[in-house]
């Protein structure tokens, strides 16, 4: 069986280019962002946006709902598109609405994004306090639906928590190691040990801002880091989650990081200065460049097997144990 | 294989000792109504009740999307509960609406409950304006994902309308012949003879108001004039939609008949005088009963396969064709 490519966070400006690049690119799926601060209702708009593009596009994408439709992908040469919150701001303070929403095909969840939210903290905020109340309680319904959590943007203790708490594994969909490069986002060893140690998965960035050398990192750099991860952590717990945003204008930036919550601008991993969408890397700016990715791999001296489970094989396997009810 | 039995139409306060019934009674399918008036955020609402009633009462109920729901039921000795509005409500403005609905579970939608909606026109408005231009390219969009229209509460021409510009069988899920008991909500020889013709189901109803007599209303009557619908229109095309409203409050017959659309009081079939619930016939007002309808279809002189196709073959005929996308 073919060793599927998957890519698990990108927050492109989709589009029909893109949906071809997924395409020429040979990815079988995608794990998409549909929400960051959007309540329920808006969330549902989102929603109806990707099925107008399932229906206008099907001999590109189609929705993924669990490990079969990567078979699917992989048989019929399409992009199966998962979906992702990457703030809970959808379920809003209801824990009905997570079956919901996994009803209507969504897969993974941040507790935070960057802020305190009412679940967790996120990883801007001065205080961690850990799991509140309602974030214990829906991290056991998560579970119960089938549904990831994904701790990307969230703090070291909320983290920390959230693995101890949840009874499956769990997900960091886009970050590198912080002792990598140290910035805000990227992961401390002590949290990507325990996230690996209790069978979840990283997914790997190549968002400027996570990135030795900002948008000028060099794809040997950035191959020989996840070898290390390989040999820190297992090979099996690592995957890519590129948080690709092809395309897309700054004021997408600006909502991401501000929502509705401020009045005063929040410039998250940017400054005043550089407030917008850094450039990608040359050598990873769409979804025809994975397969560099893939080389620079092999370049760097991982052999074809690790290879592919890093490119795919490793998330398919994740899919596969986590989508259903448990 | 055992042929199922199936009531296309409930709105009882649904309940433990309702799910019960159900599966004392044998009954392998219902389509259950989960909204009136309510908006789309509103009607969310009411599926996470359901999903908690799915939750607590597995060995009865469970959430049933399509026909091999119903295989299930029948090998599980459980009831599969299929989800319909009995107004457009819960799709506002918004065509990107009826797939959301459909993802969710949703299996039937009535274009209008009594009054002028979007879509078409209820059967107590004077003026019948037939689909408006809406309300077609929602016949469309049904037809396309594989939700029925239902047109129980709609006035003849939008009906007819509704016959004529679907491509796929519509249904009457709750009604009487208008022949047999003259009521504002049964329906004309003319409007069952299009929709017998055109492949559709009538469901009939043991709705008081829809009966001939009343709560009084005999058995046998009620048996009889099945058999003269079969003579008539060809036993394939018909059903049981028994509009049971067991053990609702007389505050939710108000609900359904003014939602927040009226200052004044409607009484719907009811009067001043009578404005709640009538009491359902001694012989069907719960789960348990409708084994007495088969029997009595039996004991008039139907065959025993015509009487398994009215008591669940023909729904299911009916369900195996209609929730998949056309």
């Amino acid at each position: 069986m073919t060793t599927p490519l998957i890519d698990c966070l990108q927050y492109a400006q989709f589009s029909a280019s893109v949906f071809e690049q997924m395409h020429k690119g040979g990815v079988h799926a995608v794990h998409v962002t549909i929400a960051y601060h959007e309540n329920f209702r808006e969330m549902v708009l989102n929603l109806e946006q990707w099925n107008r593009w399932f229906e206008q596009y099907p001999e590109w994408i189609f929705k993924g709902v669990d490990e079969r439709d990567i078979t699917e992908a992989v048989e019929s040469n399409r992009t199966a598109i998962f979906f992702g919150f990457q703030n809970p701001s959808p379920i809003e303070d209801d824990i009905g609405l997570i079956e919901i929403c996994h009803q209507l095909g969504i897969r993974f969840m941040q507790l935070t994004y960057n802020n305190q939210s009412l679940l967790a903290t996120g990883c801007y905020e001065d205080e961690d306090t850990g799991l509140t109340r309602f974030g214990r309680q829906v991290v056991r319904e998560m579970n119960r639906v089938g549904m990831v959590i994904d701790m990307s943007h969230s703090a070291d203790r909320s983290t920390l928590d959230a693995i101890e708490s949840s009874q499956r594994p769990i997900a960091i969909t886009h970050a590198n190691p912080h002792w990598w490069h140290p910035a805000r986002r990227n992961k401390t060893h002590e949290v990507i040990k325990a996230l690996t140690s209790s069978g979840g998965m990283l997914g790997f960035s190549l968002y400027p801002h996570h990135l030795k050398g900002g948008s000028q990192c060099k794809l040997d750099d950035f191959c020989t880091m996840i070898l290390d991860c390989a040999e820190r952590y297992g090979v099996e717990h690592l995957g890519i989650g590129s948080d690709l945003c092809q395309d897309q204008p700054d004021s997408v930036v600006t909502w991401m990081r501000n929502g509705r919550w401020s009045k005063d601008t929040d410039y998250g991993e940017g400054t005043a200065d550089n407030a917008g969408f850094p450039p990608h890397p040359s050598w990873f700016n769409n979804n025809t460049h994975l397969v560099n990715i893939k080389n620079g791999l092999l370049t760097a001296g991982m052999n074809d097997a690790d290879t592919k489970a890093v490119m795919g094989g490793n998330w398919r396997r994740f899919f596969a144990s986590s989508f259903k009810p448990g």
